[in-house]
């Protein structure tokens, strides 16, 4: 017995399962023609029809026979006597002549047209050749001719081509009967997760099936989901085992990572012949294919983004060879449905791990004429990542160390209007996202990177971003941006401009339990802080804060702790993971946390100054001004608008 | 009243449009967000809940404190007391400690994992810091997180990132209600054209509904269609204004081209505000839109691709901004579903008519490092062209004249591996062509291009084509090819492969009704003879056979009269456009012709030494020998193979 391979690349995996499955299998059917569209076609497809079937004139105008027209031209017309001549729309039947005058090239003794015998003679500016503005019997579509292979999929264009040409039904795959099995105690069903009120810890929505029939139906075919199954390998084996029999493809969501609930190898060799086990990619590295009596049966990993992947570069594929259509070797990009593949040059510095080809979920922004991307958050759980996400870059397996202006192919899943879209840079404020709507609303666009105040500036400086936002305190003369701007401005003559004043404080969890009043509290070792990230003009204010205190950073539990926003910050607190973060009145507000206010700070932006030529720089300013931004921000407490 | 503009740019038309319907008017209502696949938001989305909602292991591991693995490393492990650790799965819940060691970093006492009281001590050598391999709380998506904007439309991971953020039901807009309106005399449904073994002359089926009704599909929208309407002013006039009244989009398919049939722009006159009428674009031009009480009514021209086009570059974008979605720039790209844009050169001369925008339908291929593309057939009538294109190409209205060479954006429609594409250049036969589905069958690809036999070789010579294929009579010494070989490859080592020996002859109507026997016949003056274009094989046989019976080209009628190929060529003679026509025995036969034959001539692939490299040239090989191709000339007729 063969054994199967271990962790194989996805090109080995893929072509282990498709050389297990090396023709079509789905039973031939003939179906409607006009019923066909996106159906993949099982046996080519000939017109059984001339189109046109009969000669027919081009243009609206007169059919006349050419070589009574010879000389004629503007300033020698000829003229055609009544009887000579028979008006023809578009599209009718040419008899009797063998080309036609269009009637921009013609006059008439009588009023225009009605019936060629009331108009007397025609006069006629230009001379014919035979044919002339005729449309010869076939001239479309030959009867007999080849106008679809088999394993083509039929497009809109096709169908309608197929009616013209009289073909009635063709053969056709059957689509692809697939089920869907979530596995997991831990797994809780779509209806349970939204209509309990209280979830406990440890329980999870099964996403995977709404995304799998979602990507299904966008590829044109239906996907049944199975309950979710228990972590049991008897309940597992059996249902595998009956879908195998019932179905074209079973796909199984389950963990497959080293671990207790480790079933799935296990049941796939004993139900079948096992083809891969683990592929060099992150995510959906636990990936793993079986034949099980003919019928192939994926198993995803359970994390959303693992399963994602494992539908696109695997389950895609398969679904195409049972179908007989034709695997592009760009087959991701039809799975993910791309619409554009583009060079980008990564923002930042990425760390590729060693043999394991990576999916990036990336968002992209034009600035200073280069077209950037930056990775969104990797984790295989972070599924919010994929749906914001303008493209997915793949790093192959050989990639290590790709530093910042490294370049990649993104394969982008959105159309965006780069030119229309702002990159914003720096220092993080919910409020600042509740433009973006606004913002797109306008037709333009605007795309956050929260990197704190100092990365948002020094973006700025290296023409990284079109705008960046700060507020950053100058301990030496307590000045908010003015000397900071002035450093990393390095002698161009950067804008400003005051988005709002901010509270900022220190939020604990609700009632303050822990009697935090002040940053001595802090340093007592018994509450944990949550700090931010080195830059953030917050910990720039916790530092100042805590010299002023007679403090340093070691008295501080958790200063090493970071948060890249607000509301990362202010969760840790509300989740009980940190007892103190310093944060603004906004973020605390929304989680209802405690508040202990300690500065007023502007926040502003901060831009090149030519930023006005931009083509979203009108609507990011209209959406500052709206009312319905101004009063969101206002609902949200904390906020001075200007 | 303002005046509609005329003869407007498909910019200004569609300005015209869009101002006129500046905002989103389909119905809100609110949807189960699980079903919201491809509805367009109505209304920001936040998450309801964190994701994920409790502190979760983010590997499989154990769960510890940070502190009590200070200093670990392989060399120096810490090892752990049993009580002081926990087992933890990926994804389950991390409560009274503040990390997790991952499995691999781990080893026990005794047997892997059960449960951490029966293992003994555990042996750890890695230091951990805190919150190492856990998820956060919001880790995902926080709590009031906004997840989707307004103005979006929901995509795959949208759909189970709303389920994972706990919310329920969206705010979408209704879609759209459209009625498409076929109307002429001359159209005849689907059902009719299918059904009638005789049709006759100057019908025309109503396709554009079909094709109207599947792009209506792909973009995710139903469309109802009307019956087909005769040119009665009147009925139209009813059936337009009810369905202003009852839909949010009315498209009427009708000839709006100056003639018997202009009944269009006088009714939307008369029932509401005309907007524009006739764009600057080939194909469709006569275009035209108004507003009826409030509804856009959208009037196409009759022929295929003007209908197709008005669909795209008018409808499309309509849709879009009925349901609040933005309108990209790039939006025609979108409306034909294009999954890549190149840039191509233009592989033959173009002139593109003044002041008017094109829309060409092309074909691609690479070769020699240079993207190609040629134009299919221009005809406003020619479906066909759109479902073999793999692109569409947007010439610009300034465009003028295009030599051989210029550049252009191809939109693809079509996902082509062109590095598996082969580019035939060169003679016709209708054989060659029953090789490309079984070349496709393959995972390779073949394009045709008929240019006959000197201009393939001339092709082959400028490194535009990857074969070619002749059948050149040497007059001077009887040979075949040979000399014209010589003559192109201009000292490169060309090599050469004999397909089959076919039979050429005179093709006349079936029993030959006008007693033609030979060449002296056609030159009689009473027979009409369709001749093939200049560089053909066939005409070359043509000009030798006119010499050995002492004829000259004057004394053929018809002698200039030009098909591109066989089957062309033999369709002029069945359908009575022409008499005679020199071609091969396999088209005669396809068409019932009666044939006479004069030659049996080589026909055969020329190409360079380094073909074999190309990827798909073990395709083209084995579909040559393979049976299905060799049974399906054998039944052709006409064909000795080697």
């Amino acid at each position: 017995m063969v054994r199967s391979i271990e962790h194989c690349s996805l090109d080995e995996a893929l072509k282990t399962l498709l050389d297990e499955f090396p023709t079509a299998t789905l039973k031939k059917h003939n179906i409607r023609a006009r019923d066909a569209l996106g159906f993949v076609l099982a046996a080519d497809v000939y017109s059984r029809k001339n189109v046109p079937h009969y000669t027919a004139s081009a243009v609206d105008g007169y059919a006349v026979m050419a070589r009574a027209t010879a000389g004629a031209t503007p300033a020698t017309p000829v003229l055609l006597e009544s009887g000579k001549f028979s008006w023809v729309n578009t599209g009718m039947p040419v008899e009797g002549y063998d080309s036609v005058v269009m009637v921009e090239d013609t006059s008439t003794e009588h009023e225009y047209p009605a019936d060629s015998s009331e108009i007397g003679r025609l006069k006629i500016s230009r001379s014919l050749t035979q044919g002339d503005n005729i449309r010869a019997v076939g001239e479309d579509v030959m009867n007999g001719q080849l106008i679809a292979g088999r394993g083509d999929r039929v497009t809109c264009a096709l169908v309608s081509l197929m009616l013209c040409a009289g073909v009635e039904e063709v053969s056709a795959r059957a689509r692809p009967r697939t089920l869907f099995i979530p596995t997991g105690n831990e797994i809780v069903s779509g209806e349970e997760w939204l209509s309990d009120e209280y979830t406990p810890a440890g329980v999870v929505v099964d996403s995977n099936s709404l995304y799998a029939e979602s990507i299904f139906a966008s590829w044109g075919y239906e996907l049944d989901v199975a309950p979710v199954l228990p972590d049991e390998p008897g309940i597992i084996k059996g249902a595998v085992r009956r879908a195998a029999g019932e179905y074209d493809l079973v796909l199984v969501s389950a963990g497959s990572a080293k671990g207790t609930r480790d079933h799935s190898a296990g049941i796939l060799s004993e139900l079948g012949k096992m083809l891969f086990r683990y592929v060099r990619m992150k995510p959906g590295r636990p990936a793993m294919a079986a034949n099980i009596g003919g019928t192939p049966v994926i198993v995803s990993p359970g994390f959303p983004m693992s399963c994602a992947v494992t539908l696109w570069s695997l389950a895609y594929p398969v679904l195409k060879r049972l179908s007989g259509e034709k695997i592009s070797s760009d087959y991701i990009s039809e799975a993910i449905a791309s619409i554009e593949t583009v060079e980008a040059l990564f923002m930042t510095q990425h760390s590729s791990p060693q043999g394991i080809a990576e999916w990036l979920r990336v968002k992209c922004a034009s600035v200073g004429g280069n077209m950037f991307f930056w990775p969104l958050s990797a984790g295989a759980s972070v599924l919010w990542s994929l749906a914001e996400a303008d493209g997915i870059v793949h790093l192959p397996e050989k990639t290590l160390e790709c530093p910042k202006g490294t370049a990649a192919s993104v394969r982008l899943v959105k159309r965006v209007d780069f030119s229309k879209r702002l990159l914003f840079q720096g220092s993080d404020d919910p409020a600042v996202g509740l433009l973006v709507p606004i913002i797109r609303e306008m037709g333009a666009d605007f795309a956050i990177r929260t990197v704190g105040s100092m990365g948002g500036l020094a973006a700025l400086g290296r023409d990284e971003a079109h705008l960046a936002a700060a507020h950053l305190l100058d301990v030496s003369d307590g000045t908010y941006n003015t000397n900071y701007i002035k450093q990393f401005a390095n002698g161009k003559n950067w804008r400003r401009r005051l988005i709002f004043y901010r509270a900022q404080g220190i939020m604990t969890a609700p009632r303050n339990p822990k009697g935090i009043r002040g940053f001595a509290d802090l340093a007592s070792g018994e509450a944990v802080f949550e700090n931010r990230q080195p830059g953030a003009g917050t910990r720039v204010l916790l530092d100042y804060m805590l010299r002023e205190n007679g403090l340093s950073p070691s008295d501080i539990r958790g200063y090493d702790r970071i948060s890249i926003t607000h509301m990362e910050a202010a969760n840790k607190v509300a989740s009980g993971v940190a007892d103190a973060a310093l944060g603004i009145a906004s973020a605390a507000s929304a989680l209802g946390l405690h508040f202990i206010p300690i500065a007023r700070e502007p926040y502003e932006f901060v831009f090149s100054e030519d930023f006005a030529e931009h083509p979203a720089a009108a609507a990011l300013g209209k959406a500052i001004e709206s009312e319905e931004w101004r009063d969101a921000v206002a609902r949200m407490g904390g906020y001075e608008l200007p």
